[in-house]
């Protein structure tokens, strides 16, 4: 098939001319900043080619450029056919350094200004300025303007998240967000967060893939109303009762005007997510912009009683789905006829037959041998590698329940394992151990704890390239913020926050190991002689670690019991969803190693 | 005897008037930002009586306020009897926000521009600029205005660090300078901070206690000389030649005229050492200011092969001399009759004794009982408390030898221990042995290891409320920068670092626990199956660690080996130089717990 790219690129370019642009900047975002969008906003692939999830092409008259991070590097050169586009690491080379050497005196960068944010359209009109070009608003987004088959907009109804699994009314959460906008002397905030929307009304979407969040901007006042800005028609009838004396609806073709009546009042914009335009009508319209974190950030992040029960409820549904998938793949793998494909489908037939899953919470990775080594991979379209006798296979996945977002990852051997293999799962799963048990005091952050997860690989002259684990939210983003558990993430941990414990090893052309729980942050119990208040973490994953590839001698006395009563556990909350051969097969690979179990 | 404090403060408030100043700032620091001072730039102590390292007062016509930090607010209140001050704490309460509190429009506030950095002449401004209030320089400090006895200052010579201990020369370090010079498009560089220069040119001082540094600035330039501020009569015949071809000798006074010259000229400054008058003078003469960091500082920090030897050599050195002390402690202190000041002496008098004691690295502090929940104790007048029986005693001290600076911290039992102390002082252990042990990739930071040396007391709901480790120089200060162990240390760890490695435990009112050893960076050898350039520490401080203290059961067979193998390196190093009773009493507390000895 030839690959259309080309002309697409001289269409966007006679755009350009026609606006007199020497250029134009195309974010793989859509106006929502969010990780999944939706097929109307895929412009960046649409243009190049290239499907991941993070990526920037900027087309100049002569030159284009596309500039992905590091997990996609190998992939933009498969993905991308046409060869006008050069290719570049996107903290190597970042695109302001691009276009400081490629712009010139007079250029006009155009860019539309609904998808870049406030933070990046800062970042290119410094580096236009710098040469002496200027960034330029389009009115229409140029790639939308030739984009001749651009599938419609979601017009998909919106839905309640009732108050048993929210555990918060919107009404409180909003006089929550009413007390910040007071403290900060503000009289309004925009809130462009999809996750940040859906949290802050007890709504959810299902616009996107894997993330209900609702793609809505709002607006919440100090004193007064709040204004949601979506279509009318997307509101069923139990959503405009759910709404009614908490959020004015409002057609997003009003938004212009609602922020222009914002005119000599303080504003807060959070400038990692707001669109540059509605920083612009502001502006223009005399408002005082003030730029300010997400006030729904926080309080989304530290899940509240109802909530935390919820994860408890979903994890231990989606444990048992998964075990009895690991049931099936201990029979079926060892005939070596499997392929990741079918594994992955088989996965989520389990995770089906609970009855209540919504979706996904991302695509499932199933990664046998030497696929394992790549922490991000992608099965190609058709039935991906077969899963090989004496291979690891490890399987990355999640679900999306009303009561809760999962994510957990098992690594497994197929038939035998190599004494190398064991060592280094063993050094992972003694890493993802340490944080499991850790207590901490308040004010700790991920960059603090992370090394935890890492010091016994360190010490083999081993490490992983990633962060040890990402927040999660509840029944929303399986990627939430504001806090990591990475090196650089100097957010404190604060009970309620949700965060994947997931260490890793990976050998390039061999495999890979990655184990991943969920932990929730709590309040430790107090202990006798203790004198400061502790946090710590309560795993809420719960599913078989792999005994095959332990080597116990390399487990100290508290890990070896800390994994027996794991296992002790995996058993009492998972039997009693599991049954016959299923059940068998988890007692049997559940039981302890040591002897003096409680 | 009446304090005269109430006396100098009428007479610094009749000097401000006269100068038409609403108030004046006195920092503890001197011209030189150090931790030291020299007799005659104690003018915070001599003003107000505050004997401190860090503080500074603010007086105004009515009000006069003395802000110290968490170290000093119990001493703050012993040390100033005069009621006119009212004490802050510098973090809560800081003096920018006391200004805006107190200040009125039109106000001056009046400020020795040489003791006032860049930077904080520039929070101090905008504090002042808030309430319409102005910050000004005064042409002489009016604290020396009325400070009639004030000591003169230091003529002592300086003296060279000749090779064998400097291991560089100061032409090739000039020529390092340089070359960041010209990849910064800089023509000069100036450098204010007593060590860097002391460094720099392979020079020392006996200028302030404890630190050998150098009081001088240094001008150094892209293309040609570099001249050292310092009176021609504190350079020795010896030391001038050491200097000629490298560095042009020029009388302080003729600063202000070499820094004019600078005109249209790039000149990099360091915010945080630079006098805020060093900038307004290259300012009011067009030099065109680059804040940038001290060049010096990374060289300085990653000491170079004979730095590294000079340092075994004198934590050997200074290990003997402290076991001989520890000894004498183990038969002296159980007859109940010695003090906290003869323990200090006594130690003093065995690092005397070898011979190469240059001075103290710092004050000693010598903590017997619930002094020792103290964790900067110092000592007052007279002999200090006694040292009990059945009570702990800690004692942290250290050396300046030509090759050497050393920092060591011992906690030894005298009688017998509570099972509580073992618990606690075996925690400390364990968080100073996983650092000892511990291997890391490029790019840690003190940061990210923290957490390993407080795990352990976490999890019984314990920490303590300081660093776990600071940077120590080559023959100087013994609290070097950039590099530090703590929760907000963000500078990559390199090789030749020297830190200490210094966790601890603290029961207000009955005991205190600190161990500490100095740690070398380098790069870790290579392991079979190792991937990646790890680093790892080398411990440089051998002196056998209380066995008495130490709860082996909650040991790990790594920690055991850990602690019988270092032992055994303090037998076999420190063993050569000790001899007698000293010598049988240390191969006796450091035999093995184990026998799998190698």
């Amino acid at each position: 098939m030839i690959d259309r790219a080309p002309n697409k690129l001289a269409k966007l370019r006679l755009a350009m001319k026609s606006q007199k642009l020497s250029g134009f900047v195309v974010p793989r975002q859509d106006e929502f900043q969010g990780e999944y969008v939706a097929a109307y906003a895929e412009r960046l692939k649409w243009l190049t080619g290239f499907s991941g999830s993070w990526g920037t092409a900027i087309v100049l008259a002569r030159k284009a450029a596309l500039f992905v991070d590091g997990r996609y590097t190998t992939q933009v050169r498969k993905d991308v056919q046409d060869r006008a586009y050069s290719f570049h690491h996107l903290i190597d080379e970042p695109p302001q350094a691009w276009l400081k050497a490629n712009l010139k005196k007079g250029d006009a960068l155009g860019f539309d200004p609904m998808l870049i944010t406030v933070a990046d359209a800062r970042r290119y009109a410094a580096a236009c300025a710098e040469v002496g070009a200027k960034l330029v608003p389009v009115a229409q987004n140029l790639v939308d303007y030739v984009w001749k088959d651009q599938p419609p907009r979601s017009q998909k109804p919106l839905f309640v998240q009732p108050l048993k699994f929210a555990g918060k009314t919107a009404k409180a959460k909003l006089n929550d967000i009413r007390a910040v906008l007071k403290k900060s002397n503000a009289d309004a905030v925009f809130i462009a967060e999809p996750s940040s929307v859906a949290w802050l009304f007890n709504l959810r979407g299902r616009d996107v893939p894997f993330t209900p969040v609702v793609l809505a901007y709002a607006l919440v006042h100090q004193k007064g109303r709040a204004e949601l800005f979506i279509e009318a028609e997307r509101i069923p009838s139990d959503v405009k009762k759910a709404l009614a004396g908490v959020a004015e609806v409002c057609p997003p073709s009003l938004l212009t005007q609602r922020l222009k009546e914002m005119a000599r009042k303080k504003v807060l914009l959070d400038e990692g997510s707001a669109p540059e335009k509605v920083r612009q009508v502001l502006v223009s319209a005399k408002a005082l912009v003030s730029l300010a974190a997400d006030p729904c950030t926080l309080p989304k992040a530290q899940k509240n009683p109802v909530e935390a029960q919820g994860a408890r409820d979903a994890q231990i549904r989606d444990g048992a789905a998964l075990s009895n998938f690991l049931h099936w793949l201990a029979v079926e793998a060892p005939k070596g006829q499997l392929t990741e494909a079918a594994a992955a489908a088989k996965l989520e037939d389990f995770r089906k037959a609970t009855g209540l899953l919504e979706d996904l919470s991302f695509e499932t990775i199933p990664a046998s041998g030497p696929n394992a080594a790549i922490p991000h991979y992608h099965m190609p379209p058709g039935g991906g590698r077969k899963i090989n006798v004496d291979e690891i296979f490890l399987i990355d996945s999640g679900g999306q329940y009303r009561d809760g977002t999962t994510d957990v990852t098992r690594t497994v051997i197929v038939g035998k394992p190599s004494a190398e293999m064991k060592d280094r799962f063993t050094r992972v799963l003694k890493g993802m151990i340490a944080l499991s048990l850790l207590r901490f005091p308040v004010g700790t952050t991920g960059a603090h704890i992370d090394a935890l997860a890492r010091a016994n690989l360190w010490a083999a002259g081993l490490d992983f390239d990633h962060g040890t684990g990402h927040g999660v939210g509840s029944f929303l983003s399986v990627h939430e913020g504001p806090a990591r558990i990475s090196k650089v993430s100097h957010v404190a941990l604060k009970p309620g926050m949700i965060l994947s414990n997931e260490p890793g090893y990976y050998k390039p052309g061999h495999y890979g190991i990655r184990i991943e729980n969920l932990l929730l942050v709590q309040e430790a119990q107090s202990i006798e002689g203790g004198e400061r208040q502790m946090m710590g973490f309560e795993t809420l994953t719960f599913a078989p670690i792999d005994r095959h590839l332990i080597e116990t001698n390399l487990l100290t006395r508290d890990e070896l019991h800390w994994l027996d009563d794991y296992h002790a556990r995996v058993v009492t909350l998972l039997g009693p969803l599991m049954t016959g051969e299923a059940l068998v097969w988890l007692k049997d690979v559940c039981s302890p190693f040591t002897h003096n179990q409680h």
